[in-house]
């Protein structure tokens, strides 16, 4: 008994001695560049380190037929700090994940449904392209352009991962005719003609 | 034409200046702490970013009933340097993963087929448990004791990916049983009795 | 004396361009996934950056014979965000730190007075043992399972110092026997048998 | 001068203890995901840290009318493994840096000469434009797709700095239109359609 | 019109999930390991991505005929987290930057107009030193000892970046005497005499 | 028995999944930024991860009655890529270590024996000085210049550790005086005279 108790004070001393294994964000705090502020151990909860949203089908009833279901640190605050996070990709026939780029992450994609072409372009200019198959992975390194379009006539689906709990995500056609980028600039920095620009500002909804 | 051949120079030159997107493992060098040497960029290949290796269950006819089958640097040598590798977990009817660490990697686990009760305890010694459907998400902090054990009656399956690309995997039994540990030694720094030690060494195959 | 002036007024643009050589931990705020927010510069002592804990031997009349006394973050607020922190380890005959992992940091041990035997187990279940004399150091890499005994028949002790302010510390038994993990969980994840688990749940006081 | 001498031992013993405050790349050797090899300190020279092709404008006579002069790793080896590098825009009348990302840095820029339109897209879609004088400087956050435009009508310059020694360039035209990436994964992940895609790989040379 | 809809919703989703490209320095705020708080996105304008204190010369009235301006991010918020951070540097005819280091950072110098000797000393106690003119780059690994002294008869002027927000700057001189570490200290542990440590306390206004 | 055989090739399995939770440096090999390449894991010994350097004092009749005997991965090579190294510090009566940085590394010491006046000075040019006695620990942050003074009578000893197996050492005097750094570059780039510049590097035997 006695030793009991002498085991429980050395047990408590050590369990005060670290208190940060993880760090459960508190959204509601301003972020710092290392993620959000923790939330206090005692409130911690299994529950916290399990997130329920990729279990089922994003809505693909889009333009793209495809949808990105995300679970970020904004989502799932159990994993700030961690440098970890994922994403459900859903692909209906002809569903596309346009290109983008994820700007503070690599990825790792793994095929569940379907078949899937997925690519990416390196800095070097070289292109590597794949046709996967359900259980097939992929990985694409950090900040270079790459898509997924469904390969097949049924749906494809995928669970991506990356090593960082805010990965960021950056839709080229959204990042060039989906906000108030000046149409000008867009045909400046680009070699897209102004009807092309306009048209394409006209379709995905962007001013300037 | 001429403005063609302005632009190629361009760009050759510019393509020239980032060879290291990507590291792709050579594995017959020399590890060095942050990976393999790569191999050189024009022997890179689409193929060196997949691997196929996780499409199919792993054996489980085993003590555990279960199988990690990894794809580390060691596997898929495309990810070297970029922090990230994968896994994938099959349990048989009443499959474990026995208690483990990953050294050097925080995990997240997404379940593919059946259920799964997996848990993790802290550095303050609290218990985090859950038992896990098809797509939820469970994350598992950098190093610390973590389990999987099938909770149904049929096969379960689950990805799991490392923001590492060498994340490490000591299993606890075959830490203390099934390696040279002298058994007074494992004795010593736990609080089994060395009936017990010796029993398990023996059914480990551990010596000493 | 104008040229002091010049001087002065120079060197106070300079100090107000860099104030965070450290950052003193606020243990009062929400940790973030880097540390404790700091506390103002102003408010900075030279005692700040000193820790007199580890002067005296930890009181080892415990189950164990021994005693760790960590100085991290929480105990010594001034090496927050340096990546470093300290512990003693006081052994007095037959004591023994029990098998135990630091999640997030290595560690490297020196020896202050006594024999100790210290060893860790890798990834690809090597075992790494060796008995250490005053004076004499030895390195545990990141998250490995490590352990340290009194060697001799006099008290021991040594300095141990991690590459983390915040390095944790899970004690394999208090993990597996000391808390609120369920019996059966421990059983189902190792290779003990449910009578040794529930014999040593009721020596180190856990429940479930 | 037995001093000295002691004195000398002393320094010696010390100036081995640490032989890489840097790390100047042997370009010969294989790369590694940390940079390349270094050459042995014996062999380096105040010359290898200085770098001496940004002195003068790059050649602009090309279909952008700009030119970009890396002095990255690759060009200039001393700042291998030191986090850093740098590179010098020439913009002509009419010059552009087309839309790209660097993969694996964040960029300050810093305005030479003339005047620059400089801006980025953010993940979030936002989009920040500011035109630039001589002496301003602006930063771009690691991976996002930004650019700069010759905002007058003479000349104008700016050198560029990165936190990293390598940190990769895609430039979204080349990517999309100067390689073999076919042309109908092109259509099929932007909005563009085939007979721009078409057009635009005829003029920047792209196969497929 | 519908499918801009359903595209504007995939986008608002998008969006959310990835708020932290950047991360503009709250300075109200209390400082984290990481640097400051960052304020939210919805108040980020273009404005804070640029800082114009650079494109005039500093005031080189003083006792070292030169001056440092700093954009560090207590300077220029925008930088915060983003691991860059820049300076210019001016100096009069017989200018001297004196010796310094910069503890947390590694530094690229671009020069602006006139000559400039620039020199660092490493750990092993070899020295490089170089002269430098317009367009010149050289680079000083981090923490080294180093220095800028205009080498010409006019004015001159340099750009430096480091590969941190808060690259800190201690300048020899005035960590010896401009401060109130006590002569003895001083004398102690350098091999000056207290004539000359006193008389340089004098000059640069230290006390002790 | 066919279980043990189960069990024994899914042990080998994962044991070849992880071969890198250590780098013991191969010093004949080119060091990369990232540290020295590994020697194959089945060329480790346990002796390689233990250091016996630091048991005795180093030899302290030199000039500055001290002496720092490092343990860095050139002389531990087991080290390498852990991101800790140590050192031991003697003082002998009127020993200093003098006024010094580690560029790349924050320091904690611990006092073993003796009475060690310890202190740094920070960017913003702030004093922190303090006395320790045996068992105190005192923390230097990353690139400050620092320095230790026997405070008692009788001799001293410290056990340091940095958190880098690399962390340089920079000794001031040295780097002044005691190389081939021109007098007239040390002069103009302190507040010291030329008489005292050549007096000490007469003393240090420096040239220039």
């Amino acid at each position: 008994m006695l030793r009991t108790i002498f085991l429980l004070s050395l047990l408590f001393a050590l369990s005060n001695a670290s208190v940060q294994d993880f760090c459960v964000a508190n959204l509601k705090r301003a972020e710092t560049p290392a993620g959000y502020p923790c939330i206090r151990p005692i409130h911690v909860k299994a529950t916290d380190f399990v997130f329920s949203g990729l279990g089922t089908p994003g809505n693909t009833t889009n333009i793209i037929n495809a949808a990105v279901t995300p679970a970020f640190a904004a989502q799932f605050p159990g994993l700030n700090g961690l440098g970890l996070s994922t994403a459900r990709l859903d692909l209906a026939p002809k569903g596309v994940i346009p290109m983008h780029t994820h700007p503070g992450a690599s990825e790792v994609l793994f095929v569940l449904t379907g078949s899937i072409t997925a690519g990416f372009v390196s800095s070097a200019n070289a292109v590597y392209v794949q046709t996967l198959k359900p259980g097939q992975v992929m990985v694409f390194p950090q900040g270079l352009l790459h898509f997924q379009i469904n390969a097949g006539k049924s749906s494809a689906s995928a669970v991506v991962t990356f090593n960082s709990a805010n990965p960021g995500l950056q839709i080229l056609d959204f990042a060039l005719f989906a906000n108030s980028l000046p149409a000008e600039l867009v045909v400046g920095t680009t070699f897209l003609d102004a009807t092309t620009v306009k048209k394409l500002k006209g379709v995905l909804g962007g001013t300037g």
